[in-house]
This record gives C-alpha cells, structure tokens and sequence, in this order.
C-alpha cells in the first residue's frame, strides 16, 4: 500500500509542523489529518514533555465524530505507550481514524508498537513515507535513542604538530577568524557547552554562540562546566543566558545520561585538552572536530593528553568525515573508525 | 624582438634535450643551432660537470665556419663565465652565430651576463621564449642557487593528535600503503635521502626508493645519515646502490652546502623526529610533509619535539600548499609562511 499525492503533500506540512515543536527529550512530531477526499480537516504538533502529542493535538482541534473515517499523516509511528500522555494508537483509533500514514517507525522500546495497535485495530497503515526526511529532521533525537546518551563532539585547536599553545601557555589567535566564526556556529547547533575548570580559569569563556558582530545566536547551548574547582563568582559564563550546570567529572557517562534527561541531544566538547582526553579515554565521542593552524609549536602543551593508549594495537582509529579550509585553517572532522584497516 | 615559430620549435626540441642531461651541480640545458633559412644544423646538451656546455656540444657537431650566421637556440642564457669549460658567449661569437634565442636568464653572479655580452658583439639576442617550460624543468636547480643550499622537505607520519607512535614506542603502520607509496614516490624524486642515527638503530631502514612490488625506482636518493653513533655493519641502508655519507649533524647548513656541491638539488628528511626538529630549529626547511594518519594515540611519542618555539610569536607560521587524501590518510604539504596573518 503506497501513499497517495495528498497523502504526501500532507507529509510535507507535517514535517514542517514538527519543526515548531522545541528539541528535546521527546521528538519533533507534527500530524496532519485529512478528510476521506483529501482536504485538510485539522494540524498538530508536539510542544514538548508533558504536552499533547501531535496528533492528540490535531484531533483536539475537531469536534467529536468529526475525524470518523479520516486520515492521519504524521512524521512518527504513533506511540503505544501510556506516559504523561495516552497512547496516541488508542486515541487514534477511538476517534474512529480509518487509515494512518507515518514516515519513521518510533525506535523506543516502550513506545513502538502503535503500527501494529492500530492494523489490528483494523486501520490502514501505511509507513515509509518520506522516511529520509523525518529521519534528517530527528538526526539528533534518533541518536540520542539509539547511543542512550546526547551526541558527543569533541573540538580541539591545535598547531600542526599537535600543540594547543606555546611551550610557555600562550595560544591566543592560533586558529584564525573564519575557524573560530565556525566554531560558534557548531556552539549554536549544539544543546550543551561543556568545558573543564581549568578551562574556565584560563581563558574565561562565555560559552555563548555568537556572530562575528559579537551578537547572540537565537538557540544558546547550555553552560556545562567539569571539575572540582569553584567557578569564580565574577565568570563570563555566569552571564551566559542559560543556567550553569556543574559536575565533579568522575562519571563522564552519568553527566551524559542526566545531560539527555533534560533533553539535551548534542553536546559539544570544548576543551581543554585534559577533558577532551577524558571524553576520548572514556569512549564517549562521536565526532572529533580538529581545528588545524597550519603552524609549528613543539614543546609540550599538547591538545590531547593521555587517552589509555599504552600501545599501537590499542589507538583510537578514526575516520576523516571532512577536511574543509577555514581561512588559512583547516577543519577536519573525524568519527570513530567503523571498520579496521 | 620576439623568436619565430622555427625558433619556438627548436625551443621545444632544447628542452627534450636538456633532459637527457643529468641533474647535479650543473643545470640541464639543451641548444639547437638553426641554419638562416630555419633548418637544424645541430643539436647539444650538457652531460654535467666538466663536460660541454649545450652551445658548444651543438657547435661541436659542425666543421668549423660551418655555424656562421646561424641562429642558436639555448634553454638558459648562455654562460659568461670560464669554469672547468670557456665561456659559451665567447664560443658563440667565436662561431660567428648571428642571432642567439633563449628561454631564461642565467641566475649565476659568476656565470650571467653572456646576453649582454652576447649583444655587446652585435649578435641578435632574444630571451624569455618559453621561459615558463624551461623554469619548471630547472626548478629544482634553480632554488639551489636561490638558495645557496638544496631544497629541503622535511616529511613526518603522525597521528591526528601530532604522535608519531604510540605510549610504548610501537609505531608500525601508523599510516595505510597509499600513503607509504606516496613516500617512495617522493624520495625516488630527491636527490638525497636524510635519517638521523636513531631511526637507523630503530627501524634499520633500507632508503631506498621502491614501488609497490618492492622494485627499485630508476633515480635512487643517496642515504645520509646524521648523528654520532656508528651506523651497523649488517644496517639495511649499508645494501643501499649509493654510497651512504654520514655527517655528525653539528651544522646542517654546512651539511646541505656540502651535498649541493655534489649535486644534491633535493633533500628529503625523513626523521626522526628529533632530526625533523633540528631541521625547523635551524630555519633549514623549504616544505613540510606531514602524512596524517586519522588515529588519536594521545602518550609523549611526538612527531616534532622541541623546534626552538618558547612563546607563541615565534610559532612557525605555515601555508597550507595542499591536502591529498591517500586511503584512510591525509598529506598536508606546507610551506613556510610568506606574510603574517
């Protein structure tokens, strides 16, 4: 059973539904439902845990009876689980839906399963429809699913040889403007900011994503600082816009798990070098973002320290994603190797 | 005064036969003599130091008076100057040539000045005639008298984190067979092949430059080994086709005078990296070759040790010539910075 022309051209609206709804714990979900000949009747999409899901959402919009023998069209395999909210199968079939047509099945233990409530419901489903592009719009939520914790990108600066700063701790300006206007733009695209305390002593970051005019971007990271040290009263971060969350650092897999629990779905590793290690060591990256200044600095300020590697069989095997010129830097960007060589 | 299309040809014909000269000390350079009405009367080339030069190979060629009025066509300004062979200027004049066409002014401060010399006899000088072909085939003979020393490339593996092997020295196959063809590509187009003592007594390598199947390439560098310690009597590189020359490596600028004065035009240092390092020490680097392997290794085995860098003005500031993928690997070449950012 395919989709009809209607049917897809509501897929697209539901997408663009879904998008209203904030990034979070739950998904980006919009539902559009049609009548028996195709006309729109009702739209809807999730706003976030503890709210209406989206397609509870457009059913609320009609009056009683009036979805009998409809259609709806939503970006997500309707959920079959009873959390703050009730299993939208059940709703759907209650309101007397004759056919359903999703994109993604939902990948949750729990929750999956609305497909097949509502065939033995006796509804129409159809799924698949426009799948690549619900699976893009969810990127990050999917991964969160499937990792059980936030994507993780770790970012580095670093000399050609591997250095984050002269022999004598200065580093300022290794990297160039266009890196570093790159750098806040991923900032932006991120959920949480995380950086060590020495980090913070050093360099006093204000961990907000900003333009180059020095303006805020509309969707802030949230400050994440790691480490014993007190954060000193008078930071930059503590103006950041967002509340400051502290960690001792001593279960970097725990941080990611609470991290995820307050929806944060991408992470976005800063430095310095001693946590960027820690998050290598632990095996808890995803992509490795490295900003190289095409300069040599010897000496020992290393941008990454020790990552338990004690021997050649034990390295960290990467894959080069992309190597992209910034300026007169380069980015090149490296996930976890799939496969030996 | 612009050369006609039979000079141009028999320009084209020089350059071949500059090639079947040798590289050394001395430039390859070719000459064809053309009769008055455009046919080839001669043709020479230099067969290297302490032979002829290409004008009067050509002018060999001819029974005396057999060259008057004729037009010769020489991909470098003939000599000036009485080394080991008599001024070509001198030759041509004594040959009775009417009218001399060539590609690039001779670089020399001892041997330039033949065209003026040349015009100074009332023969037809015309230079610049494909100037851009004749440059790239000297290019390398070329930067030695720019110079004054040959031109140097510096070349490492390391992994992404700058490591050149892992915590306890184990190192093997940090980058992939494409990237180690690459290598002996690169050292069958140098002239002399430089490793520090400690890479002998770690690796025993051969120095060779070999293809694939493990065949020597025609134009083999000639091995130099730098340091103090004696080389091993069974060491790979004592089977090498050329004679090793092992200097103590207190002056590399000395070191790199001696070779260009045996004809080393290209120098191709291959490590370790404390050699490497000697070399970015004393400025004495042309190009830098870093074969990046997408691998984090993380422990204090680095590529580049202690460059002379103590605060961050005076990092080696590099350009980024070009980045190759080369399987998993990468090869940054970089060169050393024309201006400040």
């Amino acid at each position: 059973m395919t989709a009809t022309d209607r049917e897809r051209d509501a897929m697209h609206a539901a997408l663009a539904l879904a998008l209203r709804g904030p990034r979070g714990v739950n998904p980006q979900v919009g539902a559009v439902l049609l009548s028996p000949d195709g006309e729109v009747l009702a739209e809807g999409w999730h706003r976030g845990a503890g709210t209406a899901h989206a397609e509870v959402d457009a059913l609320s919009q009609l009056p009683a009876g009036a979805a009998r023998g409809a259609t709806a069209v939503v970006t997500l395999e309707p959920c079959n689980h009873t959390g703050r909210t009730g299993p939208c199968a059940e709703a759907l079939i209650a309101a007397g839906v004759a056919r359903v047509v999703y994109a993604i099945d939902d990948p949750g233990e729990r929750s999956s399963g609305g497909g097949a409530r509502l065939r033995d419901a006796g509804v129409e489903v159809v799924s698949g429809v426009l799948a690549d592009e619900a699976a893009a719009l969810l990127e990050s939520w999917l991964t969160v699913q499937r990792l059980g914790r936030p994507h993780v990108s770790v970012k580095w600066a670093q000399s050609l040889d591997g250095r984050a700063a002269a022999a004598d701790g200065t580093s300022q300006w290794i990297t160039g403007p266009v890196a570093r206007a790159d750098v806040h733009e991923r900032r932006a695209a991120a959920d949480a900011i995380v950086v060590g305390t020495g980090t913070v002593l050093a360099d006093d970051p204000a961990l907000t994503a900003r333009r180059p005019d020095g303006s805020l971007f509309d969707h802030q990271p949230r400050p994440v600082v790691v480490g014993r040290r007190a954060v000193p009263s008078g930071a930059a971060l503590t103006r950041h816009p967002l509340p400051l969350l502290q960690d001792d650092g001593t279960d970097l897999a725990a941080l990611l798990g609470r991290l995820a629990g307050e929806g944060v779905q991408r992470v976005f590793v800063e430095g310095g070098p001693a946590l960027a290690s820690s998050f290598l060591r632990a095996g808890l990256v995803d992509e490795v973002l490295v900003y190289l200044a095409p300069t040599l600095l010897g000496g020992d300020r290393l941008a990454v320290g020790d990552i338990g590697v004690a021997t050649i069989d034990a390295q960290r095997r990467l894959d080069v994603a992309s190597v992209t010129p910034l300026g007169r830097d380069l980015l090149i960007v490296a996930t976890p190797a799939k496969e030996t060589p």
